[in-house]
């Protein structure tokens, strides 16, 4: 079977998604079965472009490399925006990869709707539409008859979502607890190890972990977001972002965390998600782990969630929380999972 | 869609298996579009009945618990042996359940072959057959357009296979290692805290987590199988179970177990499967684990699976190692990827 895929958004994850799909594309044909082009990218800073027949992917990859954008790509039609993409371009599938905005989900939650309301399959890795308009999404996609998959939202590729829906179908989740934030667990091992909070955001702002305004990270928002989609996704919650109690790691001192260290225990933020009678609850919030806890050994930007479920108890997954081929390999595996569902054999 | 169901074995497993069915008769119908009957149960044992509209699970499920067999069942033809079962039953998925053999894989691999060669669905737990004739099998199962689904003969319920083959399609597995035999990981977890080989084994038996005659756990028989299956299956290998070096618990003395705790140390028995070139290997054997080791924390009757992949680096699954309702979750959770995979939109 055969794709057409359009890329809305070209930044660091849209890129690795398009390094996997090539290096990966002997795989995909004698694994799968199954064979894509691209026929479009769409990105307002990296440039538009539109070719019928597919773009020729690794000259668009060496060009993002040399230039920093596609805007030296000598054929196809130029300039088209998002919406003209999704309406337009000749494609099946969307990879909506545009800049993440927890506040009101825009632009990606327009471009969601847009290419759902065309028939069109959606992967992507952008929390903000689908923390805010899961529901609503799911049901597009529903009428619609197509697929929407979103594994990237939480934990990059590391299997959250399609653990809980597929590998897990059948299974009550009664419970969700884990860290979810990359960023801010890198900072809290490297300020357990008697560094400053202003030293250590320094050095994940240069590894590029964090961003210039690190905010949606240690405040919590980003953790905020991913423990909405688990409760709703999974738990069948009805939670906003705002339902959410939130507290990042900019309140916890270095004598909190001398004291922390002097008891055996580490600072964790972690994101939680319970059952109170048929309603779901979440809250963010650093929490002191002792030892015995799994979740002490957590260490660096490596994420961990705890599923607790009515037939197995405690399963924990343990990965990468983000990167670019990490995050670029979830939708690679949302892909192949459309593929599946859609395929007929 | 509705299928009808014969148990070929009807231990532990396959009456955890019976009692989820029940429990989760409406969440199969409403979340998933799924019915069942079970129309035969065929154990030398515990009775066998086919009784064409579909067995009464509640009756037969009280039966077990009262009388510990379904001899007082008042209805159906009774006696049927397990390939008449397999032959003769109204049945699409035959769950196969029967003791596991991992020297000749019998009788579970000719109830497999049997199923199979009818075009019926095979969803099992038998790691005998699995581990000796997974490529026959899987081939059978593809010719005749049926499934052949096997999450329980690794890590009971914890996702383990269909983790690899579905929530990580498409990355590649370079190295499989971690804890794969709950009963001697709880052994070991007793003996660190002091107690002697035989006071732990006697305690493991009391439990029911070990057997009467415990060499398949405690020589790494049971572990071996497991390594050979994720070898074989995830990494594509060639492997049979005597290819594997296999060392397992017995060997290892309190005065061991003393030292390493004195060196910050613990033995935990690992399965490890790596690849040299294209070929791919594997052993079992005691390994000596430090506290910065994530498997140093996994203790008692848990397990744990590390796969090193190309896209994702590393990613652990940790959780429950074997169970009634664990291991019969495995079945249930491939009853659901079969339906998924085999009901058409």
């Amino acid at each position: 079977m055969s794709y057409k895929l359009a890329f809305i958004g070209f930044g660091v994850v849209g890129q690795g998604f398009a390094q996997l799909l090539e290096e990966k594309k002997n795989l995909l044909r004698t694994g799968f079965g199954l064979e894509y082009t691209v026929t479009a990218i769409s990105d307002p800073a990296k440039g538009s472009i539109y070719q019928e027949e597919g773009l020729d992917l690794t000259q668009i990859l060496s060009l993002t490399e040399k230039d920093g954008n596609v805007k030296g790509y000598d054929r196809g039609v130029k300039g088209w925006d998002s919406l003209r993409t999704i309406n337009e371009a000749d494609a099946d599938v969307i990879v909506e990869v545009s800049p993440t905005n927890i506040e009101n989900g825009e632009p990606g939650i327009s471009h969601i709707r847009a290419a759902l309301g065309k028939k069109k399959h959606v992967i992507t890795t952008n929390k903000g539409p689908i923390a805010l308009f899961y529901r609503e999404l799911a049901e597009l996609a529903r009428r619609n008859g197509v697929a929407l998959k979103f594994e990237g939202t939480v934990l990059s590729g590391t299997p959250a979502i399609n653990l809980s829906l597929d590998t897990l179908a059948g299974a009550v989740v009664r419970e969700i607890k884990g860290i979810m934030n990359g960023t801010t667990n890198y900072m809290l091992t490297k300020m357990a190890d008697g560094q400053s909070y202003e030293t250590v955001l320094k050095e994940a702002q240069r590894l590029g972990y964090a961003e210039t305004k690190p905010d949606a990270d240690v405040k919590g928002w980003d953790a905020q977001a991913k423990i909405v989609i688990l409760a709703n996704v999974v738990m069948g919650g009805h939670l906003k972002p705002k339902d959410v109690p939130t507290q990042g790691i900019t309140e916890i001192t270095q004598d909190d965390i001398e004291k922390a260290r002097t008891d055996g225990k580490r600072f964790k933020l972690i994101g939680h998600a319970w059952k109170e009678g048929s309603e779901v609850k979440a809250k963010v919030s650093p929490v002191l782990v002792g030892a015995d806890d799994f979740l002490y050994h957590v260490n660096g930007v490596t994420n961990a969630l705890t599923f607790v479920t009515d037939a197995l108890n405690k399963v924990t997954i343990v990965g990468p929380g983000a990167g670019r081929l990490e995050t670029g390999f979830s939708l690679l595996v949302d892909f192949l999972g459309l593929h599946r569902a859609f395929s007929k054999r």
